[in-house]
């Protein structure tokens, strides 16, 4: 596949005068940009600029409010909840991870509920906020109903995901950032455009019996917890599924559950909400209010140098610290340029001629 | 089967003795029941009583304290490490998750990471403490290696479990609780006594290939993370027993990975520690520091109606609420009392008559 490839630097030009066109200030068009353009150069190319005319749509649906007052409206000395004024998730997350971070400065943690946002970009992005300040970064949030829980033929969460950073000392930090399904719909949208079946255990037909067919959803169908199946722990990934529902949306006052508005802007919201937008939950954990800084972040390094080096299966060369994947990615497409799919890319030019923009 | 059942008086008395017998304290050995009999109600018999005389034999080898000094090492307004001085888990726990559950009050949240401690039964216990107080409870331990990451022929984990208890209004609460693999070693047990195999995607053997054999382990094989293979997202259960290891010990100064100490006393521990003892995470939040309580239970209630009404697959009656088989298993046995496999009863009896007590 013969792909475009643009510079990290063309991107976010493009996407912060997209974000400017829809009445961003320059200081959120900048905060949503590294949001956004951080999927990209990590290589989960489903939430970058992908769905960047996916947000104009929603802007332009009234569902997105480019101009929030983003606010605390509840707090004490290690958690707050925030208000994000149906914002953008990309502006409204960064903004309550940096209240988590300096709630964990003075009380040790910072824990933040966020309600009336909306999504969010990749959660590893907002984790990773915590690194630099030497503290264990926590990220989830809920999405759209499409995954039914065990036993049920209902699209009743979202593929709800959990970030946790941990840094190290010279060793790169541990990064996971994972659905709390078997597979993340991104993949499926992959597996569409190639036209290639799904493996069995990611996905059920609507009447919950196994399905390979990656447009199933389209049919009533929906995804699967993490686990697959009953015998091998289906009950357990929506456990961690629904865990993220309600630390993201009932500890928030959010809609949760399948009250949580679609990501597509020609799906209504459902009439009867029982929150405010879609909900996030971020943790900050200072390392030295556990033990000395150094002490841990060598520790990690031990850690991780360990399990990296663990004899491995024939054929597979290492075994893989979470995170490990991405930071190649990043590394890589900061300097060689971004490859996009042609769609994004005929997608992205489309948009810009919306507004006068030559991408 | 027709095994031998036992009253919870009968059996919390039994216990009680045998841990006065090993030096427990009058207060220390009332904890250590409550939290070990907990297991034989829920219906998690591998953890309950099962477990009596292997805590025993690991006061016998010098590896359990019964008079510990369980004391606070460092701390700030929402954290604290507690120093475990080689207790009983099921008496070091408690003791640790009342520690978060008075920070929660003050701060809002409280995490207290543990070393030095050994297993704690089972976590849901140490979580549902926060209940009563209208927190929402977390409990994790790591423990002895028996789990192969993905990729993975080493043993570097153990099945880590995850513990959350969520406070409703008139439902019951969501309880969490289960392991960060496809199985917990229990269901090996299980199959084991009763000479059956094991589905595919729970065991692996030495050289990575897939085992249908519960006896797997004890010819190097290995337990297999939440997900199975690669393809299913074992590498996510890989995060979430990962995440476990590095809060409990990593945070704590406690071991780690392949370091962390065997269960069983005939086995010693690895000879160059990176810590102490095995160690364990919990949190308490406080709901209100969010919302009004009585508003998130509602939406609680709301949230536990919805799904448990969700339309369900062809053959199974509904969806099953986490937290609600354990219940029901703690009302009946509370009545009419806790059957133990024919094995666990004779080996009672022995301990029994090791200390002059009848069972």
């Amino acid at each position: 596949m013969n792909e475009p490839i643009f510079s990290y630097a063309h991107l976010s030009r493009f996407a912060h005068d997209v974000f400017l066109k829809i009445g961003c200030s320059e200081e959120h068009a900048a905060v949503a940009v590294e949001s956004l353009l951080r999927a990209d150069l990590r290589g989960i190319d489903s939430h970058g600029v992908a769905r960047l005319s996916g947000y104009v749509r929603l802007w332009e649906a009234k569902r997105v409010n480019s101009k929030p007052n983003i606010r605390i409206v509840h707090e004490t000395p290690s958690t707050a909840v925030v208000d994000g004024d149906s914002g953008l998730g990309l502006v409204v997350a960064p903004h309550a991870m940096q209240i988590a971070i300096a709630k964990a400065r003075q009380a040790g943690t910072g824990w933040v509920a966020v309600k009336n946002s909306n999504h969010f970009g990749i959660a590893g992005h907002h984790a990773m906020m915590a690194l630099p300040h030497d503290m264990i970064g926590m990220a989830m949030t809920n999405a759209s109903p499409l995954v039914a829980p065990t036993f049920s033929i209902e699209r009743l969460l979202g593929t709800n995901p959990i970030a946790i950073a941990i840094p190290a000392h010279t060793q790169p930090p541990f990064v996971a950032d994972f659905a709390t399904t078997t597979a993340a719909n991104g993949k499926l949208e992959i597996l569409q455009r190639q036209e290639k079946k799904a493996p069995l255990g990611w996905i059920q037909k609507k009447d919950g019996a196994p399905s390979s067919n990656p447009n199933e959803l389209k049919d009533g169908g929906a995804l699967i917890p993490l686990g697959s199946d009953r015998e091998h722990g289906s009950h357990k990934g929506f456990c961690l599924g629904a865990w993220v529902d309600i630390f993201s949306a009932v500890l928030s006052g959010a809609n949760y559950g399948p009250w949580v508005p679609p990501f597509v802007s020609f799906l209504a919201p459902p009439a009867n909400p029982v929150g405010e937008g879609i909900g996030h939950f971020f943790g900050a954990l200072r390392v030295d209010a556990f033990r000395p800084a150094d002490e841990f972040k060598k520790h990690m390094d031990n850690w991780i140098t360990r399990f990296r080096s663990a004899k491995t299966i024939a054929g597979e060369e290492k075994l893989i610290i979470p995170g490990d994947p991405e930071r190649e990615f990043e590394t890589t497409r900061m300097k060689t340029g971004i490859s996009l799919n042609a769609k994004v890319a005929s997608d992205l030019k489309v948009l810009g001629n919306k507004f006068g923009l030559s991408f």
